[in-house]
């Protein structure tokens, strides 16, 4: 019987202590990105530990570190991962949560003598952040098959150090290939990195599936002027083109409503004088939809008021499509697996979308897969600040436990 | 008689070329950051003519150099002058034209034997632009009283250079004190800088005075936040802030009409990346009028703008003003006279007032004054491409010529 097994809390918490050592940023945060010097240190020490837990540890060529513990029938594993790489100023549990988990879960069945019929798998993905590489969430994209290799490989920095490179700079660079067929299911335990969860007093999120991503960068080239002497009527102000894309993009969000967010995060003019008409301005939208029909209909909604803003101020505006993923479903099967382990262990759930892409969302087309959200303070994420109390965090990590167990059978 | 003297076209022309070949840069136009070693030479470079006119020249203690032709009449001068500092990428026109006309004046009275009654000075102010140290025009309002000349001596640069220092260095720390009464009348030939005069194709513009300058920073704290996961209720987008108040500002302006011109040319958001919610923004307003009511009212405005701005996104928005100039006028009986020359000459002319400022509306206060707009090509300035034709500067040095002579009497 392991109905009443429970992870450890304080040795997982010990384990996201001793790895957010590595690359630790004052204040509380880590910096480790993808291939660094910081990040080989993480990787060693997260490898040594499943070493130690028994796992049969292979490397494959994008540099993904995989960790299995075998099952009583050769079949594919149920996995369990995320990523230990971070953003320059990132907290001590976006992405290391979900793989330090899928440690205790091992930890957790060798200390009771439990066997299950299928291997269990620990995964460790390279670069889902995309903080130094193009495209995010590439490790797990690549063991996917929804990037080619040889794209990955070739990806630069902005020292233009190439990834291929750095891989085998530190280590990394594996033989294994990867299988895309090969997991049974797949499972994330990740902090929300929003405020939905905390706003709503729940303590586990039950994620759906992730929204579809609309990026899209606009170049706006007006006339360069003098703020005393050009009369209004005779100005083509980029700047302000800039500023009514930002405000159309909010008030078209604001209007389809439901889940449909929209951000003007970065907007840059030039020259950015004070008394300049700006000749140059750049702004980037970002839009997001649980809903591709939704999400299509924003866009093409911005695409309109962008259009109308250009020929009224009379400047150029090209947009340049950056990211474009379609939302993804994750098995409504699975998702009511982890409401309902959650609810038999007394904890309140709510059913979400992932506003954030995250490594799962690139097996979800290939094998049934879920994610397991824990509440994260005041929605902060990517900060040094980034929190979650330990209780939620235990909490998170029984259900991950939970549902491993119960899909990797007897 | 000299009602037929003109100005020497070919002598101006190559004095403005060679001033210009002093901190070139490549496409025609000019860096002589205000008391830089450029600057420095090409002070070096007028004051040499200056000598060779036969003016006596003299430096006051803030470095404005004054060349004064002698009168018939120990009296106070009509002075000619404006400034041959520029911004760092500066056109070869903005000061300089002011500059070398009223030295082209000197030498065509010299040329004709034609003495005044009133001495003639030729000024060089310093730090008209204000581009590397604050406030601009800063030569001409400590000769004219109007900043103490403490305050402008302590000014430092952003590398943390004093003003004080740096004028010592290139040499031009003077030992005269200015006197504000010491001027009879004041004229300054500039370049509009705008697209007034080009638009309405006319050749002179008599310059009724100077736009009132209203110079605000707004600073603004919101949250940040991830832009995929924040619902749009829960935001408080210091970035959207920013946009809302540009576009505001144009509303407003456009709304009030007249010669109000708002302007937003300076935006920066933090921390500007494209899928995080700005946590904080600053924004700059300059809003312009020759009517200081109406400027007060447009200030009025956009204050209760932001206001409404900040309390429906939650942020905090802090106003910090950093410049207020009233609007000036110049003395109609001076600009009437400017008027009149141009028609005598069969130019045509348009009264308008100057949306930039400029050394002139320093000695506004205390003598009769005047400038003397010639036409911007395209409106640009503060830019290498800024170029005004031969034939239209030829207009604007006769019409100064003009006007000097008879303020200085036979």
């Amino acid at each position: 019987m392991t109905a009443g097994l429970k992870i450890n809390l304080p040795r997982l918490i010990g384990r996201i202590r001793d790895l957010a050592e590595i690359g630790a940023l004052p204040g509380g945060g880590c910096c480790r990105l993808a291939l660094s010097d910081a990040d080989k240190q993480g990787r060693d020490l997260v490898r040594s530990w499943m070493v130690e837990l028994g796992l049969v540890v292979s490397i494959d060529r994008i540099g993904n570190i995989i960790g299995t513990r075998p099952g009583r029938e050769n079949l594919p594993p149920v996995m369990v991962g995320s990523h230990i790489d971070t953003v320059a100023t990132g907290g001590i549990y976006d992405g290391n949560l979900g793989v330090l988990a899928g440690l205790e879960v091992i930890e957790c069945l060798n200390d009771a003598g439990f066997e299950t019929r299928y291997p269990i798998a620990v995964g460790i993905f390279t670069n889902e952040e995309g903080a130094r590489f193009t495209p995010d969430m590439m490790g797990s994209a690549v063991h996917q098959g929804s990037l080619p290799l040889a794209e990955a490989l070739a990806a630069v920095d902005k020292d233009g150090l190439c990834l291929e490179v750095e891989l085998a700079r530190i280590g990394y660079a594996g033989e294994e290939i990867g299988d895309a067929a090969c997991v049974h299911r797949f499972f994330e335990l990740h902090i929300e990195q929003g405020p939905v969860l905390e706003e709503a007093g729940v303590e586990i999120g039950a994620v759906t599936g992730v929204q579809g991503i609309s990026w899209t960068a606009y170049n706006i080239a007006g006339v360069s002027n003098h703020a005393g002497t050009t009369p209004m009527r005779l100005r083509k102000d980029a700047g302000l083109a800039a500023a009514e894309i930002a405000v159309a993009v909010r008030r078209i969000v604001t209007d389809i409503g439901g889940n449909q967010v929209g951000t003007v995060g970065a907007l840059n003019l030039s020259p950015n004088l004070i008394n300049v008409i700006a000749r140059e301005a750049g702004v980037s939208v970002d839009l997001r939809n649980t809903d591709d029909a939704i999400l299509k209909q924003a866009e093409a909604r911005v695409s309109e008021a962008v259009e109308e803003i250009a020929m009224r101020e009379g400047v150029t505006i090209t947009a340049k499509p950056l990211v474009r993923f379609a939302p993804v479903d994750f098995d409504p099967a699975m998702v009511d697996l982890v409401e309902a382990s959650a609810r038999a262990a007394g904890r309140s759930v709510l059913r979400m979308p992932s506003g954030a892409g995250h490594d799962a969302q690139m097996f979800a087309p290939n094998c049934p897969t879920a994610m397991i959200f824990v509440p994260s303070k005041d929605g902060i994420s990517h900060n040094v600040n980034e929190f979650t109390p330990d209780d939620q965090i235990e909490a998170g990590a029984n259900v991950l436990l939970d549902v491993v167990r119960m899909e990797a059978g007897e």
